[in-house]
């Protein structure tokens, strides 16, 4: 029988969202009335604005007849999907530099893989644990932690060293969105470090503050030391449906001089065949102007939502921070152990957060808040049970 | 700068699939008025059934509503689609004990990382080049390639000490499908061996003589020794939509007594997020009675494209083999180079084939003929072009 792969069993034993629906499910097996309400793992909920969903069907359809048949596509992806892209987010960059993937997850595990074990990484703490348990995956073995708390506005202090360095912007779990001088700071970083930036873009589309950089590519230089992962799951409410990307500009080589975004295809092109086809028409219908004006108003919903989360929490006597541009609230539980908190949430108020220390140890001593949700359940949510 | 990966350097230039379009796009740029016929990739081309088409548009137009949205999918998958999996094709298994992924490509990627390359892996030569690119990549350094040639009637012989064994079965590309017996052999071997098998079942469906094993679970004792890689691709014409499913029978375990399934599920959570929603409920379609059966007439289509390019290579003086239990034809040309012949094939009779050395030494002297296509179109090029 194989042993084991060591990489594994470094790896704590679960998954933070599969741990907490375990938690859930062993507490609805014991109380199997109760309403339990999520403010937990930050799913969409919303319907896919017609127009989306049409387009979908239409795929769909279209490959129940002879004309409109497609086999296997390029694995790149589709490329008026790519032009679609680059026209909406990357004007300075060519469809080639594009990579179209089944989400921002499984393109985070191929770019892993992709630079292997042999380096070190710096990761936000928090921050999402694809990051951390991907890297402990590839036998990555010094990894540095970098604290972002109040106490530095959730913007890391950075030490030399590091190889690869991921960065979420807007972050979740904090719900911190950047500023171009912040950014300026991370690029300016990796330029004098040699460093690599994973730049993770998967909220950007909320951000609404127009004086924050919406992409790491606003930032002159950046194109020199960073690939950014983007995502349709949250934009456009595709968890399920499965759709991302990743941008690797030309410029971005190896130490050798080979082009990393080569290394790319090879891989995908070795172990993975591309997005589905169908899901790849719907993002072509969600970059289109009525599209993508459709999606905002799902965007916006959920924004909204965040407001008035935000704003209950803090009439509760919680301090919270994010929520303004990203769809995470973070807040701060000073002295509770945020499993505990997660717990009494369950027990006694009947609600699904996200204990944070699930993302890394500085996310002790808080709890994550995801806006994503109907409106009325959240406001049933605040008239009925003021003690959140 | 970070480093090139040491495991893209061992990687031959390019896979074959690119080489073959990149030749052809060459030939095509001198020659644009030529028209090429394509038995190359075996990639599918009738529509599919309008049970399945409209099921996939059905659950896209679902996501347009608040009543059938649905976001993040359990990774493991739909139930109904492992339900059907199990009721139709593994009766002994539970639906627990499969795993929805996104093709049998990436699938055979997760599970080579999960496993490492701290091990010695048996291949057959030839065979699909991602065994062996994919093992590559995860650092595997002792690869034994087990020939499988005419003499030995395809099936190889096994040398002591293979820790994990990748068995294709119908074969690519050559076509054989083994016996009862022959899969015995292979069992006993691994049981023998403390051999992991990695069965990959992607042609099961070109199976036509009922006396052969559709699945490896036919064969007593393989649910302790053997892991089958499943897909929809090639059975359903989903290849550009992307589903498929990997069973990991739960007497599975690492030398360690851990199940095997576990680390999967883990890896799976946390760098993959399952299959788009929209393929698996095209997936639980295509298992229904109807939808099933409305398969069979495009796989009768193409095994009968087969029998018929059989025939006409045969006409033209080749020993073919293969084509009568798979969609791939094997076809000996004694003391050419097939890349020779590929390239020959493409100037003089404006035909695609697939060189038998893209899928490993033994493949030398071979060329691959798919016959997924038109009839139409492959009767034109038997009735025009006699000196296939």
């Amino acid at each position: 029988m194989l042993k084991r792969h060591a990489a594994f069993e470094k790896l704590s034993p679960s998954y933070l969202f599969p741990e907490i629906q375990r938690r859930k499910e062993a507490y609805l097996k014991e109380n199997p009335d109760t309403e339990l309400i999520s403010f937990g793992i930050g799913d969409t909920v919303l319907p896919l604005p017609p127009v989306i969903a049409e387009a979908l069907a239409r795929a769909a359809l279209e490959l129940g007849t002879e004309k409109g048949y497609t086999g296997y596509g390029k694995e790149q992806g589709l490329r008026p999907l790519r032009e679609g892209l680059v026209s909406r987010f990357y004007p300075q960059f060519s469809p080639d530099e594009t990579f179209i993937s089944d989400g921002a997850k499984s393109d985070l595990g191929r770019l892993q893989a992709l630079f292997g074990g042999n380096l070190t990484v710096g990761i936000q703490d928090p921050a999402y644990p694809v990051y951390f348990d991907g890297s402990i995956l590839q036998g990555v073995e010094e990894i540095k932690l970098l604290p972002c708390t109040p106490k530095n506005n959730f913007f890391p202090t950075l030490p030399s060293g590091i190889d690869l360095l991921y960065f979420c912007n807007p972050n979740n779990p904090t719900g911190k969105a950047c500023t171009h001088e912040e950014l300026e700071k991370i690029v300016a970083y990796a330029k004098k470090n040699n460093t690599l930036i994973l730049y993770d873009s998967a909220y950007a589309a909320f951000i609404q503050d127009p004086n924050l950089p919406k992409t790491i590519y606003e930032i002159p230089g950046a194109e020199e030391v960073a690939i950014e992962i983007g995502s349709f799951s949250k934009m456009a409410g595709f968890t399920g449906i499965r759709l991302g990307w990743t941008v690797i500009p030309q410029k971005l080589t190896f130490s050798c001089g080979s082009p990393i975004a080569k290394d790319f295809h090879r891989f995908a092109s070795t172990i993975f065949n591309g997005a589905s086809n169908i899901a790849q028409k719907g993002g072509i219908a969600a970059l289109t102007d009525t599209g993508y004006a459709a999606l905002q108003n799902n965007i916006t919903y959920t924004q909204e939502n965040a407001a008035l989360l935000k704003e209950a929490f803090s009439k509760m006597g919680y301090t919270v921070y994010g929520g303004d541009n990203a769809p995470y609230l973070w807040i701060a539980t000073p002295g509770r152990q945020s499993w505990d908190v997660f717990q009494e949430f369950l027990e006694e108020k009947h609600l699904i957060v996200t204990p944070g220390k699930g993302y890394g140890p500085s996310g002790e001593h808080f709890i994550r808040a995801s806006a994503f949700g109907y409106r009325s359940t959240l406001q049933k949510i605040i008239a009925e049970r003021q003690n959140v």
